[in-house]
C-alpha cells in the first residue's frame, strides 16, 4: 500500500519535473529531442548524481519507466499545449510533491548506505533541486534556484526535519510524512507569502 | 585487422571531435589551454559520462592516446588553420563515421556489462552526443543537437538496428556494421535533404 | 606536524576557493543559498571530480569540515563586504596557495591509487581548477581560465615538476613542496609580468 502510493507520487513528480524541462525547452526553440533531453534531466539529473556521489547503479539504469513517463509527458506537451497555461497550478502542486518525495527518496537511500545524517540531507537536496539546475545550463540560464524561489533552503528544511524526527525515535512512516510535509508547506508559503531568502549585495563592480 | 579498422576509425574519430572543439573554443577567443581543453572534453566527454554511469575506469585513464591526439589536433590547427574551411566537408565525413563508431563502442561496452539492450542504446547515444553538449556548455552556448541537426536521433536509429541485428541471430560484425551504416546514412542523408526534427511550440511567454 | 600544516592549508585554499565563488555570485544577484552553493562548487568541485574518476567516495562526504567552511566564508562575505575589495591581494595568495596544494592533493591521491603519473597530473589539474570551471557554468560565463590567466598551465607544471623530484628519488616533501613551489612561482610570476597563453585565432565565421 505504502510502496504503491510512493510510486504513484514518484510517477506524479517525474512527470511534473520532465513536464518544467520540456516547457523551458519550447521557450528556448528546442526540437522535440532536445526537449526529451531536457525533460529527462529534469526528471532525472538529480538522483543521478546522488547515485553517482553514493557510487550506485543510477535508478533509471535499471527501471525503464522513466524514460517512458518522459516520452509521454513531452506527447502530453505536444498534443495538449494550449490547456497547459491553465493548468499552472496544477503543476505547481505536482511539482512541489514531487520535490518533496524526492527529497524523502535522496535521504532515504543515503541513509541506507551508512552515510552520516547531514550527507542525507545533501543527498535530499541533490536529489530534489540538481535536476533543474542542469535543466537551466542546458538551456543556456542562470540557475532559477541561486536567485529565487524557497526551493533548495524547503529541502534542507525537510531533510532537519526528518533528522528531528529520526533523533525522536519516530516510525520511519511518520519521518517520511514529516519531511513531506514540511517541503510543501515550506514551498506554498513561501510562493502564497512571498517569502524570499536574502540577495547577496554585490562586493565589486570588477569580476574577479 | 578488425581490431586495427576499429582503432584507425576511433582516431579519426576523436581527431574529428576535438577538432570540432577547438574550432568553436577558437570561434570564442579562446587560448590554447582551453581550446586543447573543449577539444579533449568534447572528444572523450560522452565515453566519459558512460564510464562513469556504468561505474569503471574512464576510458582515457587508461590509455594516453587520447590525450596525445588532441594534443596533436590543436597543433594541427595553429599550423593549418588556413586549409581547415576547404575540409569542411572531409572533416564532416570524419565527424559522422567517428560518431557512428562511438555508439557502437558504447553500445558493445554497455552490452559487456550485462545491461538490457536499452540501456546500452542510451549509452551509444550519450557515448556519440554527449560530448558535444559538454563543448557548447563550456562556450556557453545552447547546444546544437537539441535544436537543430538530426543527431542524437541518428544514434537512436543506430542502436535499434544494433538491437534487431541481435535479434536476428546475426554476427557481432555484422550488427556493428549495420548500425555504423545506419547512423552515417541517416546523417548523411539528413544533411543532404536538410531533414529536421520539429521544434516544440512555446507553451508562454513566461518563464515558469 | 607536516599533517597540520597541509590542513591548515587546505583550510585556507577552501576559505579563498570558497570565497571567489561567493563574489562572482554576489556580481549575479545571486541569493544566499545560491552563493553558499556555487562558492561549495568553487572549492570542491575539482576534487569531487577527481574522487568520480577514480571511483572512490567524494572526500567531502567522509568529513564535514568543507560544508562548515564555505558556510564561514558565507557569512564573513555577508558581514565584511566593504573590507573584500581591500584585501583583494590576500585573497589572491590565498587562491594560489590553495591551487597549488590542491594539486598536490590531487597528484598523490591518483598515484595512491597506482594510476601513471600522466593520469595523476591530470587529476592535480582537475582537483586544483575545475572548481573555477563549474563556477563559471553555474554563472553562466565563460570559463575564465580558457581565456586568460596561467592557471591550468601552472598546475600542470606542478605536476610535471612533481613527476621529475619523483625520478631523481627525492623524498615525498620536497617532491610536494617543489610542486607547490612551482604553482605559487609561476602564478605569482604570470599576473606580475602579464604573461598569457596565445589565443587561437579565429578558423571560420560559420558556427560548426
Amino acid at each position: 500500500m505504502q510502496e504503491t502510493i510512493s510510486l504513484i507520487i514518484e510517477i506524479i513528480g517525474t512527470i511534473a519535473f520532465a513536464i518544467s524541462g520540456i516547457r523551458l525547452a519550447a521557450a528556448k526553440d528546442f526540437d522535440w529531442f532536445g526537449a526529451y533531453i531536457v525533460g529527462l534531466v529534469t526528471a532525472i539529473g538529480g538522483g543521478t548524481l546522488r547515485d553517482i556521489l553514493l557510487d550506485t547503479t543510477p535508478f533509471w539504469m535499471v527501471n525503464g519507466w522513466y524514460l517512458t513517463v518522459t516520452g509521454l509527458s513531452l506527447l502530453y506537451v505536444i498534443l495538449f499545449r494550449k490547456q497547459l497555461v491553465r493548468l499552472n497550478s496544477t503543476f505547481f502542486l505536482f511539482d512541489t510533491i514531487g520535490l518533496a518525495l524526492f527529497v524523502v527518496i535522496g535521504v532515504q537511500k543515503t541513509l541506507d548506505f551508512d552515510y552520516p545524517m547531514w550527507v542525507a540531507i545533501v543527498m535530499g537536496m541533490i536529489t530534489g533541486a540538481f535536476g533543474g539546475v542542469v535543466r537551466d545550463i542546458l538551456i543556456n540560464e542562470v540557475p532559477l534556484i541561486f536567485r529565487k524561489d524557497i526551493y533548495g533552503t524547503a529541502c534542507i528544511a525537510g531533510g532537519l526535519v526528518y533528522w528531528l524526527m529520526i533523533e525522536l525515535g519516530t516510525s520511519i512512516l511518520l519521518q517520511q510524512i514529516s519531511c513531506i510535509t514540511v517541503v510543501v508547506v515550506i514551498r506554498l508559503l513561501a510562493v502564497r507569502f512571498n517569502w524570499y531568502i536574502p540577495v547577496l549585495k554585490n562586493v565589486e563592480n570588477l569580476k574577479q
